[in-house]
């Protein structure tokens, strides 16, 4: 295995009812929302157009509301637009990772130093 | 897929090089330091006592200092205890945990609600 940086990582997933939302998800609306493409966003995650696609459908058919709209065809291949709904869907989650990721920090620096001083 | 209540969980993995801690090691740990047996704390998790084996040797192996001393034989078949070292890393993991899960709570609830609503 190549040698890490120490660091720590954060994995949240809101469950609602039988439906998961985690860092995946999230991470395909992040890059669809810089992007505007699936195509684009799918290959930043190193993930397969198809793959990415099955993603997108299961977000916006787990919701009433979608939270990606696509329009297919053009010289592109079609542009991906993050709706408003998924828009604050995903501020939310960005803002609740954060926030753990802070109030977490002083508490993983420790462990961090804990952990090198015992090897 | 069965009906999951709502909720929202996080996993903090903390990369030291190369050596990783989680919440499956940590919780190994909570189990062996409130049962004193590797076995019992592995059937509390549902694990083979072949791999709760496995994770503490890597525990301890991944650093000077050792986490769980374990004792073989006898009636029981045998004892494990957390070191005072473990037992620091436990503690720190876990007041991490706390602390970031606090910190998105508000987030994580404000999430399922839009969620519900939206659905």
């Amino acid at each position: 295995m190549p040698k890490r940086k120490s660091a720590f990582k954060m994995r949240i997933r809101v469950y609602a009812g039988d439906r998961m939302l985690g860092p995946g998800k999230m991470e395909l609306l992040t890059h669809i929302n810089a992007t505007g493409s699936l195509a684009a966003a799918a290959k930043k995650m190193g993930m397969s157009y198809m793959r990415a696609w099955t993603l997108v459908r299961n977000l916006n058919s787990d919701h009433d509301q979608r939270m990606v709209d696509m329009y297919r065809g053009g010289a592109g291949g079609g542009t991906a637009t993050v709706t408003p709904f998924g828009k604050k869907v995903l501020a939310l989650y960005q803002t609740m990772d954060r926030k753990s990721i802070k109030a977490a920090s002083p508490y993983g620096r420790k462990l961090l130093k804990l952990l090198h001083k015992g090897s």
